[in-house]
């Protein structure tokens, strides 16, 4: 019940942004009762929260598993693909109305400042391990923030439009500038 | 007038968010007649999109003027301090609630889409400009992507919290790729 709860949340958002989301749509949507779902998630804020944080992170493990053989050729570039793809992805969508919300709302931008903190690192600690490197030496840690900072960012412009022939082309250039820049 | 309602919709939405920026509230701050709003701009849409158009275009004359004489030394560091700016100034947060209204109404989506490609087609002539290059030679175009990416994505990050020690130190080390990678 609460991954369906979970699903029908980011589908919710994705679709109707932060203002069309309502607890009554996503119980209607995840066939939960409104009792049951009200029994786990009293408040909106709740329900989106944990649907974030939960769509996420096995979106993550998703994509990692996808990649368990990294080629030895192109790695960076298949790692960059790896991260962009979750800034791409119907919860980076679902994750942006939440954030913009808690931008104008006090009580929501502490939760959410926390939950962005703490996926900030993981995806940053995935980062460092898929491309494999020492992020002590030389700029390499500064690199990969901006390689973050980058598909947060083109994450954000495909929002709009389809954004994917520029995107790779942006990709393919990165993954040859990280591996003339990063020290290894 | 048009000034003033331009400056007064742009701080609406930073304060108050799309849903909370109403042409009621913008004519009240502005200090401007219903009428003398609706006769120039009849709905909410037609304000918000002139506004951010208005104000992102002077807040880059704005910019450009303050770095008339740009440094030899250090001046990859300085441009992307300029264009990092434009980012996290109030009317990138006002365009990013117009951005996120626009991802879920089709009808806003195709206005906004017009004036975001056209941004940032200046935005990306200004950042060629302002790093002196030629465009055409090697990954020059696609670093100076890249980079306009990147400083949307420390836009972004700077929604919630004060990020501006972490953005310092990423464009530090991305300045210095900048200097290694562009053809010059």
């Amino acid at each position: 019940m609460r991954q369906r709860l979970m699903e029908a949340t980011v589908d919710s958002l994705v679709e109707f942004g932060w203002a069309g989301t309502t607890t009554t749509v996503v119980s209607r949507r995840a066939g939960v009762s409104r009792g049951a779902q009200l029994h786990h998630f009293p408040s909106k804020q709740d329900l989106v929260l944990a649907a974030v944080d939960y769509i996420t992170e096995r979106r993550r493990t998703e994509l990692e598993a996808g990649i368990a053989d990294l080629p030895e050729e192109g790695r960076t570039r298949a790692v960059l693909e790896v991260l962009s793809s979750q800034f791409t992805s119907p919860v980076f969508f679902a994750a942006l109305e939440l954030w913009v919300a808690a931008r104008t709302d006090a009580a929501l931008r502490e939760q959410v400042g926390d939950l962005e903190r703490r996926i900030g690192r993981e995806t940053h600690a995935q980062a460092v391990e898929l491309l494999d490197i020492d992020e002590s030496r030389g700029r390499n840690r500064q690199l990969v923030q901006a390689t973050l900072d980058l598909v947060r960012g083109l994450g954000l412009a495909a929002t709009l439009s389809d954004d994917s022939t520029r995107r790779a082309a942006i990709l393919d250039a990165w993954a040859t500038t990280l591996d003339h820049e990063l020290e290894r």
